[in-house]
């Protein structure tokens, strides 16, 4: 067990802000009741008396924050991946997720799931259940074993799912959604609760409403999709002919949150300006997934503009539409996305630097859960330790380019250890 | 060791055309004298009595072809991503190349290039090294120690290359080939030389010339660049004003080869309908390098209409500008590319299929070397087996979701043997 307050040695890399990168190629974190007290190239005084740990050139950088994924979708990964959204989600998401009603099928799925995760680069996540109240309860159980912090989801649908997986209407969803508030209530440390509308088509107005009433009345945050797609936005545009766009849609139904409890819409492809201005005036949080929009031939999302407008965005991997928890791997696919939107539709848009992606994947996301992602002074102490040495190179490389690469080579990145607020949550050894 | 004359046992997949896969869940693949008897779900009478190597669940698929890699480029990999094709080319490709004069220092380099490409799910390459003789032959005998199948080139350049990457002009590039050749001249049995002027803006119309004379004389097959970015494309057309397109720039010199020697082109991304025809007419090969091409901005080749237009395409991974040479990746990224083609540009043009990119990277390549990457009887028996047990699944799934699902998730299919033309070169054990 590792102690509580203690010092990292290490080739030390984490964002100062989007567009710098700070390294130290032989550095020093200091971990304090949880909290970082800053990064230093020599170690200070008042920290020598700390337990030291010292892995040598390995790489330590903050935590990353997945900020959209499914968790039920995890064991199917992979395949299908040549249909688009809505066809995909009824051939392959919807029978998958129905199978949750089974409480044992979804113990053995959640544990893939979260013993994956917690192999991964991530350490802060905001995950998809399914509609069903006790599987949703089991994998919060077992996130919760992890030593990960999450928001986790029971999702609501009362139309447009199929027999096999819609609630039976607004009332019942919401009735569902209390009892599933009220047996969680207290029970865990690191796991939250959000309020999780699939997406409008899945979501009546008055089931919208009522849960925008309950995240109002228990102070509770909320997660949806938004614009990822272009049937799925002309299809809101059915549902609710009196908005204006997809975003005034949420707006309208009270479901985009607010600076303090930010809502998290997952996707904006097709954002428009009227679409930005909301998502800035609420505080929401855009869960960028660059690999989904692709594999799903979404699109690709203008990250660029929405950092430049001052919108929050994060990453998320999106599995199974993304088909890898991998956020390295996603940081990659996020560059290659905003290159070719760059290239091939607005030249105007610059394509996101590797600062840009490495802050978004960290501070990025991570600000959704307060001062996280970085080893600034006072941050949450979310650390993960990457062994990169089997990415030899005939020179020396410098930190910068050495997070780069791995980026580009995530397979040859093997992450040692991972700590949360402090704790030594994962270790390979 | 494992002898010449066999049966492999195991998910069989391969492609009986572009848009068909054709698998077999508990199947058989015959080799004698290093040739394909075909696939069975039975196994003919005829064949009982050949040795069975029964490798139970996992995947046997036939090898890929990398039809495009450049091997001095390997160690520098996944850095300086945020630069375009020339900028990237004079900071960090040609003072990296520059050092291959150093034969040290190649064949320390070489060896990582040589045992990693060896792990991959290629059997068969066709590889750019430098300008220097001597490294090439390093590189050369070094490959052939692989028991890999493969196409080398020296490098020509007499132009624009910098001090330290340049031959003193075309008469010294051409004797330096000639001297090349001669050294190599019956030294190996499966790594035979390919012309190589590395693209316009290196070679004079002198030295490209004299290439193709040498082809001619000693009916040699080159290799190079073509249409890979718009300045590229634009430079060319002020080096050779003559020129209609860039193609036909290469098509002027003599540098396009026949159908019996294939010239290979890597990139293509911004081919018109002349460049088309030129390739079509000289049954080129186009080496399509997805990752590379966003990587570098460059933008995406409409791979779907050469397809269609019944060219010639394989796919190559493009390291460095390309990250990595797992061609399962570039699948993943290939498929990506082609979507968003498809979604960004042109929706005439539809997105490859799985089928489609499976094919591309086995008989697709494997078609540059003649009958090579099917089980289809009468091929070259190049075989890679793949435990993907990793991947676990809560249900049965088929051999074509495994394979759809190995390409997503690469570092989770682990190559267990590899064999070519009935040799076995790499096993894991």
């Amino acid at each position: 067990m590792i102690e509580n307050n203690f010092v990292l040695k290490g080739s030390i890399v984490y964002s100062e802000d989007k567009d710098t990168i700070n390294t130290i190629q032989e550095g020093y974190v200091v971990c304090q009741d949880g909290k970082c007290l800053g990064a230093y190239s020599t170690l200070p005084d008042e920290y020598k008396s700390l337990k030291l740990y010292d892995y040598g050139k390995s790489l330590i950088m903050p935590g990353m924050t997945d900020l959209h994924v499914h968790a039920p979708q995890y064991t199917f990964r992979g395949i299908g991946m040549d249909k688009e959204l809505l066809d995909w989600l009824n051939t392959y998401t919807f029978p998958e997720e129905a199978k949750y009603k089974d409480i044992e099928y979804a113990k053995k799925a959640y544990k893939y799931f979260t013993k994956d995760l917690q192999r991964t680069f991530s350490t802060r996540a905001v995950v998809f259940g399914t509609l069903h109240n006790q599987a949703t309860i089991e994998l919060m159980d077992q996130l919760e074993e992890t030593g990960m912090i999450t928001y986790v989801g029971k999702v609501n649908m009362d139309r447009n799912g199929g027999v096999d997986l819609e609630e039976e209407d607004a009332a019942t969803s919401l009735e569902n959604t209390r009892k599933w508030l009220e047996a969680i209530d207290g029970k865990y440390k690191n796991t939250r609760p959000i309020l999780t509308p699939r997406f409008i088509p899945s979501c009546s107005d008055e089931l919208m409403r009522g849960l925008t009433d309950i995240a109002d009345e228990k102070d509770l945050r909320i997660q949806s999709h938004l614009s990822e797609n272009l049937s799925e936005v002309a299809w809101v545009q059915e549902l609710v002919p009196e908005s204006t766009s997809y975003g005034n849609a949420y707006e309208i139904f009270g479901a985009m949150g607010n600076p303090d409890r930010p809502t998290i819409m997952a996707h904006c492809v097709y954002s428009n300006d009227e679409e930005m201005e909301i998502l800035k005036k609420y505080g929401a949080f855009i869960a960028h997934c660059a690999d989904s929009n692709m594999n799903l031939t979404s699109g690709i999302a203008p990250i660029r503009k929405y950092m430049d407008a001052g919108l929050n965005v994060g990453l998320g991997t999106d599995v199974a539409a993304g088909s890898s928890m991998n956020m390295v791997k996603t940081m990659l696919i996020t560059l290659q996305a905003s290159k070719m939107y760059y290239r091939l539709v607005n030249t105007d848009v610059k394509p996101l630097t590797f600062e840009q992606v490495f802050y978004l994947a960290t501070i990025g996301g991570g600000k959704y859960f307060g001062q996280v992602g970085s080893f600034k002074y006072g941050y949450d102490f979310d650390a993960i330790v990457v062994d990169d040495s089997k990415m030899y190179s005939m020179r020396d490389m410098t930190v910068r380019e050495r997070v780069e690469r791995m980026c580009y080579n995530d397979a040859d990145a093997i992450i040692m250890d991972k700590f949360v607020k402090g704790n030594r949550i994962y270790s390979i050894k």
